[in-house]
């Protein structure tokens, strides 16, 4: 399948590889395709430069957003929650018309300094707000609560005995995100929140998931719901 | 031990019945005994009216909140997040001062419908509000993010193997009432969030906790936090 994945940071690079790694036909999206390989820095999160992880993933094509999202049949929104709106916008509404739009970002506000706090929140989310100036993409929120790594391998942690959600308006969309969850990335335990307003549930979740990687002293872990 | 508990919902019940039966000497206060012994009409959430859930609960006293707080070494805010501050104000500084006040409340506004959306959130949260306001008290939020019965039965989910987290500034009080949550009320797995700001992380997970009642519909649920 033809993926496109808007956002160079550490979960577009191994969202991206990962799908690339399945046998997809992936296209990471950017602003700039030249500035972000000529990088020389890492970013804050970030275990290497682009241009290395490139190295290491030549299959994967960096191009400007609105072209990663022209070729698509399914899209990947990695970017951080404050850029998304300006990512997507790039891409181009008409390029998001009828396609499912996988949308991982988290409203994450670091103006007020550590922890974060969320730009956007509890009588809305950004989830809501891109599916409302997309009304055409088939917005489904997941793995927005689990560290990149653990997207990409639900094994890294516990066995792979835990839990990650989906929340969207469209049954089919969320289906075929659950079937990639389950067969490509191995995910075991898929839980379908409802509607695209349950991203509220998800995305102020993280408070609670910055807390619990400070009190773990690690980011690799996760919550399983059990009965 | 002499245990006040504030707030006569399913909460104050289901916690204020079981401290009676591990021995404690137990005051549930509430605005007016004699009207809340009256009651002839269940809550919303409620099982049981308030009469015949006393009757079953003999040992309990019911008392104004001033008398609950002054009477007690322990006390439990169990009422709800709207009326909590109404309540300790009316239980009196002067009877929280140097106490462990363990804090249940979730800040739920049900004014816009359902689900609720939180009257405090992001930046600050309910557990902050109290511990400012009654600087003497040693607040610790544990307990909200599962149902009443769970609270104090944990094994009535997955057999016990799930998680509670615990937030506040004095650490004494977090390890007094961790105590009280394993050897009290059989929880095997309590997670010292922080301070009490990390309340935030907690009441924000409220949302999500609504969501997936919804989901696998049912309130006897948890999570468990797996590395």
């Amino acid at each position: 399948m033809r993926i496109g994945v808007l956002g160079t940071g550490t979960v577009g690079r191994t969202v991206g590889g990962k799908l690339a790694g399945l046998g997809h036909d992936v296209a990471i999206g950017t602003r700039d395709p030249a500035a972000t390989i000529a990088r020389t820095e890492t970013g804050p999160m970030e275990q290497e430069t682009f241009a290395a992880w490139h190295a290491r993933n030549p299959d994967v094509r960096i191009v400007p957003y609105v072209e990663a999202a022209a070729g698509a049949e399914l899209l990947v929104n990695a970017t951080n929650g404050a850029g998304s709106m300006e990512a997507l916008d790039a891409a181009g509404a008409e390029n998001l018309e009828g396609k499912v739009l996988i949308d991982i970002s988290n409203p994450l506000d670091f103006s007020q300094g550590m922890p974060p706090s969320l730009f956007v929140s509890n009588t809305d989310s950004l989830g809501e707000q891109i599916q409302r100036a997309f009304p055409g993409a088939k917005v489904v929120k997941t793995l927005n609560t689990v560290t990149a790594s653990v997207m990409v391998d639900p094994s890294l942690v516990a066995g792979g005995e835990h839990t990650v959600f989906v929340s969207g308006d469209d049954a089919g969309a969320k289906e075929a995100v659950t079937a990639l969850l389950r067969d490509g990335f191995g995910w075991r335990h898929v839980v379908d929140l409802g509607d695209i307003a349950t991203s509220r549930g998800v995305e102020m979740y993280l408070p609670l998931w910055l807390r619990l990687f400070g009190a773990l002293g690690t980011p690799f872990y996760n919550v399983r719901v059990v009965t």
